[in-house]
């Protein structure tokens, strides 16, 4: 696929990270890779530096991927034929010079890496993205009560700021693990030994990973698929992260509960329904999130299989799968950072959300504030009592408090009293995360001890 | 992505699937709902056949699938711009008939049964294909010895036809089971209650469902996605079966081994390795095979999600895993085809496969051969001692047990005598599967009860 | 694990396929096809009457799970031990023609057959219960109006009856594809040849099939796994229905809409929470749909990797998953049979959903009520702006549009009127199915050309 | 289940992860964390010493999983029953103080932390000990010639020590990045607010996260499950370096093959095959790699869903998942450190595989060594050409090439000078793992810029 989007890409490869695993990009990085080796070869003189810059100026004149594409079915992976095309744009040393010692694997995983990576960057951007706009809601919303919801029932308290503040959190450590994932340099020939680079393969090697800026293992890893394993593993967490809390978002912009809405004049009109809004964004960063642990196996699959020396499947078995995981988590990131930068918060559902229970939503609280005077056991009692009594008469809770208590309850079913520590709790990790942000303690930041 | 193929695709998107899954073939089976629902309300009366005429008319013109889907973000689905476009061709009851009482939903989950009606059309032939031609290879070779091997060992003989038999087998009941599947027709409305069809709507599906050769189902089924987990199940199982029989073919084709290779010219060379003949088509056809299951879980994983009437992205997610999957499994059947077709089997290495083992892999041969004589227990002891003898002590085991049994041993190690039943076993699965193709039972051809 | 559950079955697996996957049902089934495969001897003449009924007796006495499991480590598989210790239990012919002719995988596949096929029924069982129960709510309410919802936002009015009669129609289809599965026996010694059988290798085998009740495939499926993937693909799809109507369930009990609970005393209480009524068993079914497609693709993984005649870690990697795939399948089942047999609808709850909007929700009924009088596209703009003027000036819509449309909007916003086609389809549906219940059509119900 | 092992545990649960997520190791650490939680309280002062103490020793009292897990069913989950046993063994404040302030997911996720901490330090020890396995046959290894394979052919040259040193290589990574997991203490209360702890909620926390020495995260992760998924990423990797080194084991073992074998006196007969040797110990760890993906897709689904402040079954979908993923890759871990601890390498048979192709492995270091007197295209041809003769013709290669070349031929074609750096790559990766096992540099191990 080229950078041109398809037909279902605006809406399940939204993002940067769709143009950074297009098949341009990918076809980019296989010349980057090829020109980059024989500049290798240059900087440790076995080379002449004018046929690697000949070399390079080969791999700047564009293929076409289809047509690469294409003639890559015999050999089965494109490198072998972009190398012919690239020998024959040139003569001589320059000719000769192109690919020299590499296998083709060693220029797709090389080349792979620089994909990722550019994609890995675009969609932890769009993760601090959605992420700092969490927290501009955590902050906006530190101490508004708003109900708390277990199992989908209204259970107790909460203050919108913490609900914001949750979402920010996962993002963030989602980010972060995504941001330190190292990309590495492949360079090993045909099985590993460097036996084609007359002893300078080492050295080659060390500066084809300085020039892409790659990590350098000590061995190949050819049928070693850590890395690429790991990178699954956290494309598959950070898609964890986006579908967590784009599944909060279309519960909380329900109809019936209303208490957000994405604002984006124009867009969530539906065909036959003039009246809905639909969270088009949380929708879309849905779908991706609900793709990717699939992908996250066959990836894991693939890198599970790999024999000997170069593998006999496992290896191509990664293409699709990865380029596919990449470009989905991308979309989610961005669909997710879209409908939390575009989030709006109707104060008046988020309070009147409170009151569906008429009181019991503060049960928990009444038999913390009964417990001083009445003990553990028959604080919960009485109101366990009360709340039962509340739900068969179908009278307000709080009536029945009162009855049973025998004064006022309006203290003991006040929700601003009734959020705990919660607004210490969104202060403690806003000025953490601020902290953070600023450069003091780059990952670790869940850890206080 | 357009019919052209991608980087990749020559490699992992071989074969008739990738083209009934491109965007195009999306685009045109859109556009052929869209005409079969204006015809349909015309068959029943509910619009003017002329106005009818002039929406097919409008659906024959092209559309373009990027921009489609460019103007598809913000409703989150292509039928809303399609539907506009179509009205913008029209004028009158012709455009607003276009799409009159359909819901996006209806018109995409019907173009997917097209879609993939055609894409499991061309994996069953494939798979078929792969099938025939293992079947010619167990009739070709239905009685010549070969070595059996269990946990990568070898185990005892088996006949070479005996085993393309198998690979027969598991190929013709994938393809059976793919067959079998029923796509239908969705008709529903924002809903399902048809609210929008003016009393009409059950006729109009009708008519629908016999314009496109399609079952009518009594209820919609917008979130009842278990014919979608079906599909996804049966391309599952397909390819299980492609990889499972591309596994024996790579390692049938190891250098040790040599039994079989992939007799294509100008196939299957590497770059750097002259004297290799890579099994490109078997490898190709196992890498479509290792990535499938992950698109299996996650296009089961949207369908366990689906709420209410109509889903907040596990119906989204559907589209790109469902189409990856169709297109993966058939890549792996269109390579697996190729791989069979133009497998050559070697006789001399099937045979020199037979005396790497100097005999010991017809011990349990032995030990039924004289069984008779010595009874079960003391033959299999002899026996065992014997194989363990010419380990130890590095002797041809059919002279260890020559001394042991005091006498020749030839019959009792003739390979062609160690294959049980093997013969009649191809024969009558090959007798059997001639009759049913013949027409006399179409699918549960493997019972006898 | 033998029948007592675990510390997380009674949530997570529930049902009667919890015991019918259990390690002593594995025993139990081991020991079952050894003793019918004796019999089958005997029933060809291989093995004396008496002999085999000695087996038979052996294979009687209790055998404990975990013992045997313990010696199976050195031979990777229980029935090595298991053959020792029945012939340990027997003198002479008796004792040499246990498991004579088979090799471990023969009797461990057939034994799984006979445990899947207890467990499957176990579940179609629930399936259909949980269907009945749909049923059941369909039929009393029919024609109840109620809203309906894409995206988690209102759209239209639907019955009460659709939603359930949607949720029947997923149920029945995953039983009654779950029922059609065909167990078959595994009989082809060492390497699939039937080799040690004395040229009576295929009627033993048919012999066998015939006592155990299996399907009878004409050649060993060793490592053609198609009919474990089968298994497992309908196994997903039967988690998808049952995820798909437990999705609905805890989004129809949510506090903010009430419309449904799970009515069984004691359940659902919270440890601090005194009013919650959790709704635990459509939780747990939950959770077990949740799980299932992860497992789906580990078993189609080993499906697709089985080499040459018996497999060096696929087949044992199939032993966990499929197992733990029954019994989770089988837990979300029985969990959902329970939700839906023990729902409680609350009739003031779904009317009340249908007023949340102040009449919004039958925009799409208005549109087409006005239609006849305006035109559609006229229709459509003066409905679009009557109700962003209802939305923007918190005004009710029927007022807005009463005031548009200058006259009465009582009929055009009667609930009743909006539902379509909706009682039509559900009773169809009803009487479709009573017609196949009672014998007359099995299994494609859902067609009708 | 109990630490009792099940049928299939022996193959498929080997190992000390096992134990370490049986239902036994599941009730101690609910108890644990209980107990822990009260002594904390009392360490801020909000209950005193002696209740603690009464607490703990309440906690000490054996409780049965089974019978908790059935009280379990009707609140969803084992805390509920556990903390009414607990206080039913207690009076007073001691009775009140136990669990209080916490919600049965603190306990449970704090509990699953300890759970698969333990689990975690058994895995990584059989892989830190397959991993020195591999080291010390790299050592041993370091510089004998062998072959290596491409897509399963024979491709050029290797060093066994090579080979063992890229398992090692991916082992360590593998247990490196497991042993940085960070587990963390769950607190927040029925909905993270730490309403119930009357101010104290933030220092109990501390003083929890202190005594069970887990990191302290600032906010509740109830509903955040970036961690859950961290460490099912970082499983998923373990996997996939237990198969690929696994596959690697029974490939070389392979009867035509024959390099290595599992030295392990009395394990992998066969019970018809007297002579096999069945790599038994990689079989089942290759088993365990491949159940592993598809778990890891549970786990990450799950891990997608959760809902609001508390979950509706994605929380209780990822109990057993993540039990059986621990349990597995402990199992493959184990395995692999046995097949691995116990490898014989046969000298003879790495030597022999070098010989099979009659010198075409060598093509490319000819190919290299003829490139200086030809230039590079002219060497490739007359290789080319000589190989494709040599097949053609049956004729050594060898030969065919001194012909081709008019000369000797023997330094173009022996091994040992055709494995390029392949011996300093080993002793490069050797000492440098050497420095980190001693202290110096802990993960980054593989980084050198």
């Amino acid at each position: 696929m080229t950078d041109r989007p398809g037909l279902f890409d605006p809406v399940l490869a939204r993002g940067d990270a769709r143009a950074a695993v297009a098949d341009d990009a990918w076809v980019a990085a296989l010349l980057e890779v090829e020109s980059a080796l024989a500049q290798a070869a240059a900087d440790v003189g076995t080379l002449a530096r004018a046929d690697a810059d000949a070399i390079t100026d080969a791999c700047r004149e564009p293929v076409d991927a289809a047509a690469l594409g294409a003639e890559s079915a015999s050999s089965g992976n494109p490198v072998v034929p972009l190398v012919a095309r690239l020998r024959g744009r040139l003569d001589g040393d320059a000719a000769s010079g192109v690919h020299r010692g590499a296998t083709s694997q060693d220029v797709v995983d090389t080349a792979a890496m620089l994909v990722a990576r550019r994609a890995v960057t675009a969609i932890t951007a769009d993760l601090r993205a959605a992420a700092d706009a969490a927290a501009g809601l955590a902050a906006a919303h530190r101490d508004r009560p708003a109900a708390g919801r277990t199992l989908l029932q209204q259970a107790a308290p909460i203050t919108a700021g913490l609900r914001f503040a949750g979402w920010c959190s996962g993002l963030d450590a989602a980010a972060d693990a995504l941001a330190a994932w190292r990309p590495a340099v492949q360079l090993g020939g045909a099985v590993g030994t460097l036996a084609a680079f007359d002893g300078h393969g080492q050295t080659i090697r060390a500066a084809l990973a300085r020039r892409l800026d790659l990590a350098e293992p000590l061995l190949a890893w050819h049928t070693e698929r850590g890395r690429i394993a790991e990178l699954a593993g956290l494309l598959g967490r950070a898609g964890a992260a986006v579908g967590s809390v784009s599944t909060d978002l279309v519960l909380l912009a329900q109809t019936e509960v209303g208490e957000v809405r994405e604002d984006v004049p124009g867009r969530g009109g539906s065909s036959t329904l003039p009246h809905k809004r639909n969270p088009v964004a949380a929708v879309s960063a849905r779908a991706a999130a609900i793709a990717a642990p699939g992908l996250v196996a066959s990836v894991l699959t693939g890198a599970s299989l790999h024999e000997h020396e170069r593998a006999a499947g496992p290896w191509h078995a990664e293409w699709r799968p990865l380029t596919e995981l990449l470009r989905t988590v991308g979309s989610g990131a961005s669909w997710l950072a879209d409908a939390v930068g575009h989030l709006a918060v109707d104060p008046d559902r988020v309070a009147g959300s409170l009151d569906v229970t008429g009181g019991l939503l503060l049960a928990e609280q009444a038999t913390t504030g009964l417990r001083a005077r009445l003990g553990h056991a028959a604080a919960k009692d009485l109101v366990t009592t009360a709340a039962a009594t509340a739900q068969d008469e179908g009278r307000p809770f709080a009536e029945v408090l009162a009855d049973a208590v025998g004064g006022d309850v309006g203290a003991l079913l006040d929700p601003a009293g009734a959020v705990g520590e919660a607004t210490a709790l969104v202060d403690d990790f806003l000025r953490s995360r601020e902290t953070e942000r600023s450069g003091a303690r780059p990952i670790d930041r869940e850890e206080r001890t």
